[in-house]
């Protein structure tokens, strides 16, 4: 087909779903929004067009099929919408979570994608079974319209076993496909790119560190435009303090818990939703803006919360600099990356002995959404912030597979 | 007391005693050896003594007080031995594995620290109550003469939060004790001593990153003569690869294998016991020799393991560069650190981008328990050979302690 012109692209949640509505020419958000608490008490719709109509109602959805026609409702709504009819809509693109070792690039999905989809459920049970059911209920919604999958992990399959294999025995990794896979490969892919046309290079000459630091946070060291490691491991539980994340943790410490007649549920619990930035502080919000006004206001736990926080990303791009052999720059994105004036500044002046100096003007400057250098314009080793959009990285896959196909 | 001169070193396992006999003045080994298979079938003695004179033979071990026994037998023995009567011992030092935060520093033992050593037992279940025993034997063995218990954990309390606590709930650090404690203390301890010393510089002066790579592995980063942070954890299962133990790990998969029906034992002994270079290379070996060998005769897998012990081991001193804001050396210490040039040769040119460049022919040189530079002469950042001594260093800190006392 040519290259698709209005591109929806969806990432259903099991009990959320999130769309965006591309123009391909221009790159244009033509509209976006998020169906929550589906199949719960008192589901919302919030609505937002290119233009900066907003709205949030209250919506009656059970599932994901119920969500994409509300959706369609809205996109094709004479009054609010940004089609004329629902036909215009000529591909979608979905955010999967984990395409485990069989997906190394994004699809077009196809039955037999399903079912590996499906397979890979084991390895992302949270994730991959409402990610497929926001596929499925496209399908059902919009009968002829192709549906192609971008996976979190696709980005790191050029990671070499040094990085991706755990020391564990081999058998392991053969029969369970226990491996440090990567997620956020997308914004990942995104950033990459966008610094390197940023910096007016190609992306194929520049080593870079890319740290993605929302709610979930990983970190990658990008080799010439390819993946060759990654602090998200088999899970994205694995790597950088998060908002409720531990990261990494000695694994005797799983046993030990277990042996004091933890579930593993329970323990799963601890680990992905009470820990991170949210259980060190005790102040019982993950969310770093919250945790920055509590140290701000005294609070030892929440200013401890940050310091590790800060110590565990800067130990991170100290190791991936070195086994890049050096690197031309360090990439923030995401909610702090991109917004967290005071820890940019933190971790950036710690970065000296490796050639990238600080300035706190331009640190200052680049925030809500811009793009900046904040080192000093002499640093061989520069840190540059630089906004994430993964919606469009799904669009724009989508487009590029269905152009070719 | 007056400063011991004749230190006796006790390093008691579940299984096997190890011993080593110092005069202090020239810090001289006057005798050393092993008591292995104690308690099961066929226990061997093996001795040396400062001459070079080595034996070897059965005997007859069932406990810590048969071997401690059987060690004073030798020690003045009119034949082999090297002292005139037993009272000549004035002082035994034991290694300890863990004390937790109970202990910042060796101690002098009294039945309120072997308290403390028992309470700190669910921490090293298979270390502290056989450490414990060789002390309680030592007691029944030798009534008149102190002992000093030396922890593996003491040199790493100097650590601040930010690098030893978990981002978990904090209530876990308060109520179990679960944070880093780090291993291996009293060798990095020395080797960061002996590097001052080499470099002719003052400890307080430097930066140091100091690898202890032995079948155990791990990593610390020394600024200005203390441990600020280190690779193992709350147990010796975390950090580098090793040559039976995984190190970092997603937590995640210590689940996954929970779920799938794994005991905590079994998952245990698999991560412990079954992991490292002994699982990656499936050689039957986690001796590196074995597997370096092996990759040399073409087994991939045994390349692996060897790639992936380099991949992590340059990692964690990026990272170590970084948090100490630069570093004056990296120190290479432990059987692979003393002896293994390949892997130095490996490990020390990827560090380039530090400013560490590796001398080729310095490194062919410096094996075999000689210290030594293999860094060219004008890399900023060094790279030491220096051969660690734990016994030794357990015998200056017993002899500190009871010069004091």
């Amino acid at each position: 087909m040519n290259r698709p012109e209005h591109v929806l692209v969806i990432n259903a949640g099991s009990s959320s779903l999130k769309f965006t509505m591309f123009r391909m020419t221009g790159e244009e958000m033509r509209a976006k929004g998020l169906v929550e608490r589906m199949g719960l008490s008192a589901p919302m719709l919030h609505y937002e067009r290119f233009d900066g109509l907003k709205s949030c109602a209250p919506c009656k959805v059970a599932n994901h099929d119920d969500a994409i026609r509300l959706v369609c409702e809205k996109l094709v709504a004479p009054d609010v919408g940004v089609l004329r009819r629902l036909s215009d809509v000529q591909a979608i693109g979905h955010r999967v979570v984990h395409g485990a070792e069989k997906f190394h690039d994004s699809t077009i999905v196809t039955e037999e994608v399903k079912g590996s989809i499906r397979a890979c459920a084991s390895l992302a049970p949270l994730h991959n079974p409402p990610n497929l059911g926001g596929i499925e209920a496209c399908e059902r919604v919009f009968p002829q319209v192709p549906n192609v999958a971008v996976f979190d992990t696709a980005f790191h399959h050029s990671m070499p076993p040094s990085s991706f294999l755990y020391a564990i025995p081999y058998e392991y990794y053969e029969r369970y496909g226990i491996r440090k896979y990567g997620f956020h490969g997308t914004s990942h892919k995104f950033v990459a790119e966008a610094t390197a046309s940023f910096l007016g290079r190609p992306l194929e000459s520049l080593r870079l560190i890319t740290c993605h630091l929302g709610n979930g946070a990983s970190i990658t060291a990008v080799d010439r435009g390819k993946s060759v490691d990654t602090s998200m491991g088999m899970t994205p539980l694995n790597g950088l303090v998060m908002g409720t994340r531990c990261g990494d943790i000695d694994p005797a410490v799983v046993l030990y818990l277990v042996r004091r007649g933890m579930s593993a549920n329970e323990i799963d619990d601890l680990l992905n939703k009470k820990s991170g930035l949210l259980g060190v502080s005790g102040i019982g919000s993950g969310d770093m803006r919250d945790n920055l006004a509590a140290a701000e206001a005294g609070n030892d736990q929440a200013k401890r919360a940050i310091w590790m926080f800060t110590h565990r990303l800067v130990s991170y791009i100290g190791a991936y600099y070195t086994i890049l052999g050096g690197a031309d720059a360090v990439v923030f994105t995401g909610g702090i990356g991109e917004n967290s004036v005071p820890i940019r500044r933190r971790v950036v002046s710690k970065l000296a002995c490796l050639g990238c100096i600080l300035d706190e003007e331009r640190n200052q400057a680049v925030v809500n959404g811009r793009a900046g250098l904040i080192s000093t314009a002499d640093s061989a080793f520069r840190a540059v912030v630089m906004p994430t959009n993964e919606e469009l990285m799904i669009a724009r896959e989508t487009a590029r597979l269905l152009s070719v196909a």
